[in-house]
């Protein structure tokens, strides 16, 4: 084994129970299924006898960079597209970091970007974000980076970066700026519109999410076409299957059916924040499809334990949620994905249950 | 961009016309249509409205790998799976190659595993074949690389080597040998009865041939439990989407349509050879779903121009092959694969007009 594999703790993605019964509200999936007019693309792709999938796919996606680049506004050898973000940001990390160039993020953000660094040998600079959701922007023209991952809006947090925050970095960073816009379409801003003018800026995009395709695996990155160029050479020849590529497609046609999903992913947010608050809950600002909500804890303990049996408890109820105890800032909270309406009820209810059964005031008594 | 990167050319796939007319003899894809059972079980999972897909897949593939443990009658633990066989080399050399620790190959052989390595930073140590199959076992285990490529059956060469063979490498050689199988089931004879003897023995399979599946990207390991433990480390979480998943399991259920399938692809094999061989083709004894050829050329002129002249006359003729002109043993020859029998009728015709307008002698009269 090399010893930055051998170094390297693997990745721990969110529980994916394959059965049934669960409320799935740990990885910020879509509470509704995606376009028809995806459904309808993968079932004409597939035919009657599935012919066509005895042929290898376009190697560089190509009616789909070109869907993403008229959905952007932008040229096709300004995108390129991945086996999910996750292997965009695999591709960047492999071109743009090794043991003498190191790469920065925001702490807390995606935990995946540690692990691909390692991968690479590359040391990893964090710039913190505090539960306010700023951070110093000269830490991260400072950090020496070569690459640097920004996610936004923050993942965990939730928190959206304004443009004149992201603009602030991009003028004073040297290295490349990548803006991990996985949960974008649910905030009222993106950065999309500073590619042109500024080279070192990437972007990366996500079908998980607001697409409601984490079970197809399509995510892109845009732009300078030199970058591209440079990310196309690490890139495996055929990373997106047929009915993957046809997928993404087919659902950046659907602008209207998914502008109303996310719109309504957003009530749906507002109405939990809102309904929590009301119960004394703490609930960071969002711009994403998942809130961080602490509970009420008024016998002034460390409410992480409290935030650990409580995500203990939703689990017994067979909700999943994800709780980050390894930051001191986001131990306190679970984050909460934005399920449909029911669900969030099932959420509340339980929520209620636990707080009612004496929730965190039972932990102090404990204690 | 990483020095690695930079000084390494990226693999060039066989050409995917994505428009009709074509008759793809030029990337050993199946002429026919996967099983019926892969239909339906994509069919299945994509459901009405395709709301499963909003869903992340199974991280690890739980019942793909299942299943090809099963099919091999081995177990979970000594099978990974990739988007394609491809994401599983490109996991075994990040894993098992970097500067200080060359990759073998056998040359001729496919053309990514250098790619691959040279993005790893890694040497490559070339073992020649000859044009009749054989290779020094003692040259690979002398090439002091920590990990072997050895395609069996070879590509481009269509020969297959013996599993006595195979076992002479085995016992000699230090390092990691990986008998990339992704024709072996269109030979007499595989590899993965010896699995369990020899803890260096990797074995990779795909999809994209015998299966009928390139469009799906799908392919697997077999390994010891600790080789497959580390590949998971640097595996992408989510490397293989829903449909690929339950496409790959139904494929190796219906054993039945790809024996029936796999002998009408050899019986063409055999019967194109002969044809080929009756007309004073050289012809390379093959054991997997192409055929190396080489036009007649009777005034003793390198054939390696009258193979390219050929391949352009095909290719103007909508018939695509392959031809690898930069090893010389290759040159003179076209990697054919197998279609159905209309499509090798058309070949064998394209072909004779060649030989019949002057083909490889009107050449020689240029030259």
């Amino acid at each position: 084994m090399s010893a930055a594999v051998a170094a390297q703790s693997a990745y721990t993605p969110g529980e994916q129970p394959q059965g049934g019964g669960w409320i799935k509200l740990n990885t910020n999936e879509n509470p509704y299924p995606p376009s028809p007019l995806v459904v309808a693309a993968i079932q004409r792709e597939l035919g009657g006898d599935g012919a066509s999938l005895r042929l290898y796919p376009s190697p560089k996606s190509a009616p789909l960079r070109l869907a993403a680049a008229r959905f952007h506004g932008t040229n096709v050898e300004n995108v390129i597209v991945g086996n999910g973000s996750d292997d965009v940001l695999n591709l960047l990390a492999r071109t743009f970091s090794d043991a003498s160039r190191p790469v920065g993020m925001l702490d807390p953000s995606y935990s995946l970007y540690p692990v691909l660094s390692g991968l690479c040998a590359a040391s990893v600079r964090r710039v913190p974000v505090s539960i306010e959701g700023d951070f110093d922007a000269d830490a991260v023209a400072g950090c020496a980076a070569n690459i640097f991952f920004l996610t936004n809006p923050n993942a965990p947090l939730g928190t959206a970066f304004s443009r004149e925050k992201i603009e602030s970095v991009l003028a004073r960073f040297d290295g490349l700026l990548v803006v991990d816009e996985a949960y974008a379409p649910f905030a009222n801003a993106d950065t999309t519109g500073l590619l042109s003018e500024y080279p070192n800026l990437v972007i990366t995009r996500t079908f998980s999410k607001a697409y409601a395709l984490a079970g197809m695996r399509v995510g892109y990155a845009l732009a300078s076409a030199e970058v591209i160029a440079a990310l196309d050479r690490v890139r495996d020849s055929y990373n997106l299957d047929r009915l993957a590529q046809v997928a993404g497609a087919a659902a950046l046609e659907d602008t209207a059916y998914y502008e109303r999903t996310i719109a309504t992913i957003k009530a749906t947010r507002e109405a939990t924040a809102a309904a929590l608050q009301g119960r004394g809950w703490r609930v960071l600002p969002s711009q994403a499809n998942f809130l961080m909500v602490s509970p009420p804890s008024e016998r002034s303990i460390s409410s992480a334990p409290a935030a650990a049996a409580l995500f203990q408890f939703l689990k017994e109820n067979k909700v999943l949620t994800r709780h980050f105890p390894q930051n001191p800032l986001t131990a306190p909270f679970l984050r909460v994905s934005i399920g449909n309406d029911a669900e969030m009820a099932v959420f509340l209810d339980i929520a209620d249950k636990w707080v009612a059964a004496g929730g965190a005031a039972q932990l102090a008594s404990v204690s």
